[in-house]
């Protein structure tokens, strides 16, 4: 694994200091923002996340906040997701596009008030873009990044965790929903949502002052849960069929080319801006769609670029954008984007890994 | 120093694998692209940057293309600089401002032709606010990220090594201006330009199946001349006093207070979208503005984040963005941002560095 050479531009978090002081192992920037990826190894990590509970420190998930009389007019603008029914303490997985339909993020929208949004963003300055329309439209909001760090707490001994710090009302939070806590005298938005299937909530911890206080404080709560400081986990993340933005799509990419048509309503996203370019594909889908994909034989290499998804015969006709051994399913779990004419589940496809020719399989859904 | 997991989304770039070949000892994220950092050592490739010839990857300075007849005015949108005067085969550093007068990005534009521009871009992804204004304002013109790819060649001896591969008229390419040559077959802008003070030429080179035979061809025609892969240098940077965004500035500082008032003309600048909120400032002058500052006593260690600047008294006046022992001017070189009250050259001041309090001193101009 190469170095990261440290710099003020890469960002520190609000529980950079905790992060340092529980060991990990190494980093990736996001949102020019450094995110853990390693504690002890990948794979101790997921195994430890699917028996217990981790504390994340997704910092890097920056906030777009949007206020003001425009606000749900400007998020609708954004994404071919319909927000009409859309209520004020729910959160949303919402496609970002743009006019040709292209996916610019997948955030989550967080709907404080009906004039006061946040877009908790997936790795681009999504803030430019929303930004950029507000001005041009002449939109009545404010636009800008708050001293917002979410938390993530993570793990089927989340509750358990999150109760003993915020009380016994965070278990009565619903899937996508947030609630306001209070810690330590300063009001917190906690949603059950977060980067993992394994179950547990998103603290969007108010203040960088914050940061540590509460990291210390689930650190200290959780002891006899066996919890850890832990990361978004590359093995778990694919077995779950999550999405990372700039690893399996980017702007070339519709939503529905990304399997994400269950979160477009195109026809009644009126307002959307890519709904133009984007009703025609809703209708009549996309030619090519991510998959899940297993890939035979022992632990592949690192998928640091795009691995040819190929026939056996040699055509190509898709690409592998993310892959890691799972020693839970006992394969090497992968997402791809494979051409219409060979996505169906069970088709034998070859994959281009860097320890050579592979054989792989299109599944007909994600692992976890 | 940390280590990077690599994934597809820290974009590898055409010159990667010469890169590599190079023996690349450290990276930073770019643009969601890889950076190198160091091959050597930060001293030894400072060195041999000022003596001989290097050829950096910035493939990270990503294009964002501006085509037709609203280009000229989108890019007038963008800077308090007057473009009225740019000519095509120029090329301009333009700060970016957002409507509060923040620094969105610090680019060079590249003008190819009256509706034809490149904007090369440092660390943000100016192409979604370019894209949102595009959009906002139903501007005649097409916005996107090119197949194009910054090679620099930078150093003493990058001219006689330019022309070997070029031929002998890139000699006359003057500073900041362009010319069109071919290498292969193919087209290339070759401009007189790079983030160093030691002279030389970027090659905004056309196409990534191009990127390896150019290395390739440079690395041959420049063996006598001790040619080496290297980067831009951290040291060789701030004595030369080359910001950089995200580290020395960020969209909470005008263009005046990082010292780049020489680069707006806010009075003439019409249509620029910042106008309004720096008339005044560019007429009064900033509160604070970056400043050239050593450190004084042994190497200091890597400033990851601010470090305060304060009076002897305490009082923080100011703080340190980037810093590095230069071994040419046996001092710790630093840039700063300062309060008016203490910014004068000759003003005694303190940082609060790692290795603890050290006094400092405000310098007139930066070192090389």
């Amino acid at each position: 694994m190469p170095l990261l050479s440290p710099s003020r531009r890469l960002r520190r978090t609000p529980f950079s200091d905790g992060v340092e002081a529980a060991g990990v192992k190494a980093y990736t920037v996001y949102n020019h923002m450094l995110l853990p990826t390693v504690f002890r190894s990948v794979e101790e990590d997921y195994h430890h996340l699917k028996a217990a509970v981790q504390v994340w420190d997704v910092a890097c998930e920056r906030q777009v906040e949007i206020r003001g009389p425009d606000a749900g007019r400007l998020v609708q603008m954004l994404t071919p997701r319909d927000l009409r029914g859309m209520l004020p303490g729910q959160c949303y997985y919402v496609p970002i596009v743009d006019e040709t339909g292209g996916m610019l993020n997948d955030p989550v929208a967080v709907k404080l008030a009906e004039d006061r949004w946040w877009i908790s963003i997936a790795d681009s300055d999504l803030l430019y873009w929303v930004k950029g329309l507000a001005y041009g439209y002449r939109l009545d909001v404010l636009v800008d990044e708050p001293d917002i760090s979410p938390l993530a707490v993570q793990g089927p001994k989340a509750e358990d965790l999150m109760a003993r710090v915020f009380g016994d009302a965070v278990r009565r939070i619903r899937f996508f929903r947030f609630g306001h806590f209070d810690f330590q005298g300063r009001d917190m938005v906690v949603a059950r949502s977060g980067y993992s299937k394994q179950g547990g909530f998103e603290i969007y911890v108010n203040g960088t002052d914050m940061g540590m206080p509460l990291w210390n404080a689930l650190m200290e709560a959780g002891r006899d849960l066996d919890v850890h400081a832990g990361c978004p986990n590359l093995i778990e993340r694919i077995e779950s069929g999550l999405l990372s933005y700039g690893n399996d799509m980017t702007d070339d990419n519709t939503p529905h080319e990304c399997w994400l048509g269950r979160f477009c309503n195109t026809q009644s996203a009126i307002g959307c801006i890519g709904r133009d370019a984007l009703l025609r594909v809703a209708k009549e889908g996309p030619l090519q769609q991510i998959r899940p994909i297993s890939i035979d034989g022992a632990k592949v290499g690192v998928c640091d670029r795009y691995w040819p998804v190929t026939t056996r015969q040699g055509e190509q006709v898709g690409r592998i954008s993310s892959a890691a051994w799972s020693p839970d399913f006992d394969t090497n779990v992968a997402i791809g984007m494979v051409r219409i004419t060979h996505w169906d589940a069970g088709t034998e496809l070859v994959v281009q890994t860097p320890q050579g020719r592979r054989d792989a399989r299109v599944h007909s859904a994600f692992w976890n």
